[in-house]
């Protein structure tokens, strides 16, 4: 693929992503999305719900990556690629090292938990056993802003987390 | 607690964590187990599950988490702490390090993708707003002898994971 259409095919799926993020937002969530792409379908599809399922694992990448593994029917998870409008933390980053998934589409990056470079670079630390190529800058405006948005609003008691 | 009274519980909660690695090996699965205990009591149990159900999720450590928040009621495992027959991958590391658990109590050591210490140590990185207090070294020739033992027998074409 050209850039040029690589570069409207992350634009694409990244909307896709912002749209779970959207999800989140209206559950009182910080707003995080992320989709699952396999061959140019969406297999796999999740939304931050860590506070309203009270669960530390409901972040949007797991539940993308089990999505996408049921309909992939085995762990691994190759040939797919993950679109993440927030860098990852690192349960996340290593989940889609386990998966081995092949490339990661990242929104905005995380300088206060992000684990694909910010605070450490889990998809690609020589030593574990699979890397994840990683694209960022994708939709970086919109996913940002919605991130702004929601802690502003959470600042000024808008939300509640 | 005493030193030797702390030694015999982190001994007593292995074995239920060993317990898990069993379960796990009749399986058929990489033998690793894990428990959450609070306050003196086993509030989450869970054991690899990779491959029998096709997830790349499925890690004792992230089962065994997902129980003991449904107990606690919470995503946040303050006054936690794990129990793992194996130094966590990076993601049950992250996992350990999202649900905020006081204290891992590793049986032996995995050099080739732990996240405790051996390839990175997630638990203690300086950035993340959690660190996690680390005790290794319980049980560790059962927790060693039984991954030795089912990657021998994997060799030996006995057991197909």
């Amino acid at each position: 693929m050209e850039s040029g259409q690589l570069e409207s095919k992350y634009e694409k799926y990244m909307k896709e992503a912002l749209a779970e993020a959207e999800k989140a937002y209206s559950l009182g969530e910080a707003p995080i999305g992320a989709v699952v792409e396999y061959k140019g379908e969406i297999i796999g599809r999740g939304c931050n719900k860590r506070n309203s399922e009270k669960n530390p694992l409901a972040h949007a990448e797991l539940i993308a990556i089990k999505q996408a593994a049921d309909y992939i029917k085995d762990w691994r998870l190759e040939g797919c690629n993950i679109y993440i409008t927030l860098e990852p933390c690192p349960m996340c980053a290593g989940a889609i090292v386990q998966a081995r998934i092949d490339k990661a589409i990242i929104g905005t990056m995380n300088p206060k938990a992000g684990s694909a470079g910010s605070i450490v670079n889990l998809l690609q630390t020589e030593g574990y056993n699979h890397r994840v190529e990683i694209v960022n800058g994708i939709r970086e405006e919109e996913c940002r802003g919605m991130l702004k948005r929601f802690f502003k609003e959470l600042r000024d008691g808008k939300v509640k987390e």
